[in-house]
């Protein structure tokens, strides 16, 4: 059987493990003060060429994204956001249980379009009744999306001018933020940081056991960030844990090796399916592709391959979603090629 | 100058004015607990046909909606809503600020559609990622609609028949529910106490100086309401206030008359713009109209008539709402006539 | 049958419910924003001697409280407060319901200590895992406490200090501040506004039908609190309601006139009891007045008068609160005395 | 240098790590929903001797009070719980976060008394106004407490018989759990599972590299947990690294043995000390000691020797805390011993 399931079915990439056993019996303080957090905190800050950057690492993806949507924004602000965001649809309300509520612009492709943004501010600054509504406080957008895709550095920086314009903090959740830079023409990690407030680099997806690094580079904006993140239960007392991986993510170009290594397989994949006369549905350049496939080569895979079902698209077909880590092989392509 | 702005910019309505004025002295105990309340209770139920529902008293629109949201949703629950419903647009996120997602479907004139009700719901629960998404756990209506429109008998016995069959409880937003009541050609009292499951009788907007009614046909679902509503801030030291007043709504039946008096003036008000060639751009049977009136026409009125401006469309135009109430008289009809 | 439970049993004075009556019929915005409640802010700056403050009105006290401290915390801070505060004990959790914790001291017959507050803010901040506990984000008391104790203006000095030194806002409690005021020896309503950067002056127990007024010497300290506000359900259509009531108590001192009648009234009292040899077990000079009475002459009063009952204490006697208000008259505390 | 500081300063048992580490290509589903997380959950069941009990997996100790206190608790209850607990005072307020007051009483040397709850229940319910307070909705307690202390199994009878009694689940916080049921006389794991509603198998500071295992006893209370679990960013994308140390952990008597082999050692710890003159403040049977040493001692172990600093008691003594853990060994014991 091989899995295309999703990028979090295995252990930790093998660089990444051996940081954590290798370093099993040092002994260090709690709660991330170690040398090793401070260590992966000056490599993380050299790589996104923002060396006056705060770095926060938090355990999943879920509990960062509404631990920083809940630090950024003010009590009856909103979050907006494409309505197909993570926060918005599989995060189980966690951005609502902490108080907050999810403002959404229509997806295109997961992506949020900066004229519709740019449009809405405007109109809801314009309205009267304004002060009955909840105000946008922040905007979130995904790099890459829920869909795989990947914004331009052009549109990014068009949405980042619009955000401060209107002094609203631009947040960008990465928890594929690895495969995002390595499909993106042009988009590089100071990029990132430099359009970006607050980002995470996700760690989950990208070949750690666990955990995301948050990059802020106004570091202002997350004012005694530390009572905040224990309140929503997202500190480690092994914070050490945290710093190993990412010492080892950030060290000899790993991150950006997995996220090439994975990016690069999808695409073979892709050609694959097209070369069998199935196009993807939506154009992805990164590790998540999206498929309608007929019922009955589904049934015919599924005894050897696991993947992403998504539901029937009319009698005879389905979407379905394949995707590859740090742990495809160019072997699991061909296998699954063999049985298109 | 005449007002047609809203429903709540005099006092209360004389009736109602006197039941505070003469009871003023009389001397009760607290929170509600009073006889004033208990009467005004047992009238609720009599007018409802719903001998064994709860009664609660709170003193407005938003408080009324969050608070009940808060008591009838399982802690992770959403709120399904059509877009256009006031707890999703006009309520500064006091839904959310309390822990829940309004989960939104599209907006018929404010309605929500009985058929996309049920398909949303039962895709939700087909959905095998479900549990990561916020579960729908009560639908909220508003009757009449934030746009004058109203729901048909028939379609809120489907729509009911739906949340039944789900196991949801159904709630109607009745902030003007006896304006919806006169104008509707087969919607009773009776039907909402039927149908709904918890609905409030608004008070603020129907000739009350403040106060909604809180109709629970299931008591078992507001099971140890006091201290919900104590924590939210919506119980009143002086709760025989609410009682007085009830009371007089109820009385002689100044609740109904009340709705119709302001429902024909409305359509009178409508036939006037109507023999002056401006139609409203939707249809509402009650005391809410809508125009799109020319800006040449709005510049002339105001000087005269106050009403809601919602807005420019195009270049030379605008949208405009205008209100009646139980203090419009036909004077007033005729006076705005003679300006158009 | 005599009432002496507490200070909203009645209505309105005559007065605040004159304003209400009078001016029943005229139009005006709503939520607030009518020429009423422009006046009532005016009257109120004066009295404080505060024309920069701002002043917002809410319906009722907890809601004010939670309202008030949600807006002053940051989001992981508590509000330090004596152990017996109305918000510790019965305010139904509407503090934590909103996100925080109430940090408690000992109470000294309702007061808050200086130097215990001094002492436990300096240990706080010299404790190295403070990060890990909830941060006092502001100092909570009452005036009149609810036990009608009263800090001496060195007292309120004393602690005003305190806070500023740590930068806290602190926050007074005036459900009962003009039964304070009428009989404190040297505390003015000026001085309460130069002392706390936020208080209320409670209309509920000092003769209004409802409504609490807040006034706020730092108005940076409340940016942007409508929409808060409104989240909070403590928004009221016809916010006229309050501003008519609150200019009726701030003309002609009917404010003071009260809480001087009230106080008057409660010290007679005192003296009634005394007189029998019942002595107060708190020295209360406000209007509540609390003693350890026999059951026998408790069920001698019962079926004449009304009062707080408090508990037992020991097997032949019970603690019971008596409180006058603007509705007590001399011949009520003649009536009582007649049956001791 | 030697540490004492706490005990979860190295990464994991080996024995621990190796199952991660062993299983690290193994490709499973994820959140959870994997074999090791299922064959470790019966591991535990089978330990309990509770065949039909819940359990879950989470990441840490606040994060776990936090989502299973919003799990068990009614809206607007409170937990009760001894003043010193950890939820009360080292969690930054998670609890109240969430919406929840932590309703405390005294503590004994950190535990709770079983007389002064059976009178604070008969007394809340006994008191007419009880329905403005934060009614009691769970207890909270630790085994072994903040201090190391440890209830004997009649106490805990006791204490269970109440809170049935009035209808209340019981929590134990088990976080050190392994080092109490390694020095308790009499309380088993079975008798923890038998006697709590709910509780959690600490492994944090038990040897794992994280991981806390909720026990269940009456599933009914946590129906439908894995979204409360979602929203709180409680749930862990690779899931299974909770199962697999779990399994380890409940693999040839492991949690135990940790237990014992620190739990031994905090005794030979306490008995250098007691040679030398200095016996601890609190009588613990487990492996945190207490003691208030000569601050001319502290200076001298300090470039030897790490521990924690509880504040200094007079002017030339200081509170002090050694912790030991499965890294201690008895030549830590020794070299401590020596520095005497």
């Amino acid at each position: 059987m091989i899995h295309f399931d999703c990028d979090y079915m295995a252990g930790a990439h093998p660089e990444v493990l051996a940081a954590i056993v290798n370093n099993n019996l040092v002994q260090t303080a709690g709660y991330g003060s170690d040398a090793f957090c401070a260590h992966a905190k000056d490599l993380i800050r050299e790589a996104c060429g923002a060396p006056e950057a705060a770095v926060h690492f938090l355990v999943g993806g879920t509990q960062t994204n509404s631990t920083l949507i809940d630090a950024l924004l003010r009590r009856t602000d909103g979050v907006v956001a494409p309505d197909t965001a993570h926060i918005n649809v599989h995060e189980s309300g966690a951005v609502e249980l902490h108080g907050h509520k999810v403002l959404v612009l229509p997806s295109h492709d997961g992506k949020l379009c900066a004229i519709e943004l740019q449009q809405y501010l405007r109109n809801f600054f314009a309205d009267d009744t304004h002060e009955h509504m909840v105000e946008p406080g922040m905007v979130y957008i995904t790099f890459p999306t829920e869909y795989g895709t990947l914004y331009s550095l052009a549109e990014l920086e068009e949405i980042s001018t619009i955000c401060h314009d209107y002094h609203l903090p631009l947040y960008i959740d990465g928890a594929r933020l690895g495969f995002g830079l390595a499909a993106s023409p042009d988009v590089t990690l100071p990029d990132v940081a430099r359009l970006a407030d607050v980002f995470y680099i996700g760690g989950t997806k990208m070949g750690a056991l666990f955990g995301e690094a948050v990059v802020c580079t106004n570091p202002e904006l997350l004012h005694r960030f530390f009572p905040l993140q224990k309140a929503h239960g997202a500190v480690m007392a092994k914070g050490r844990l945290l710093g190993m991986q990412f010492e080892a993510l950030f060290t000899n170009d790993l991150y950006l090796r997995i996220g090439r290594h994975a990016v690069g397989l999808a695409q073979h994949l892709r050609q694959a399916f097209e070369r069998h006369g199935y196009a993807p549905f939506i154009d992805s350049p990164t590790n998540q592709q999206f498929f309608m496939l007929p019922n009955t080569l589904i049934d015919r895979l599924l005894p050897h391959v696991s993947f992403g079902y998504w539901g029937p698209r009319g009698e005879s077909e389905s979407h379905v979603r394949f995707v590859t880590s740090w742990e495809t092989t160019p072997e699991d392509i061909a296998t699954l090629e063999a049985l298109l």
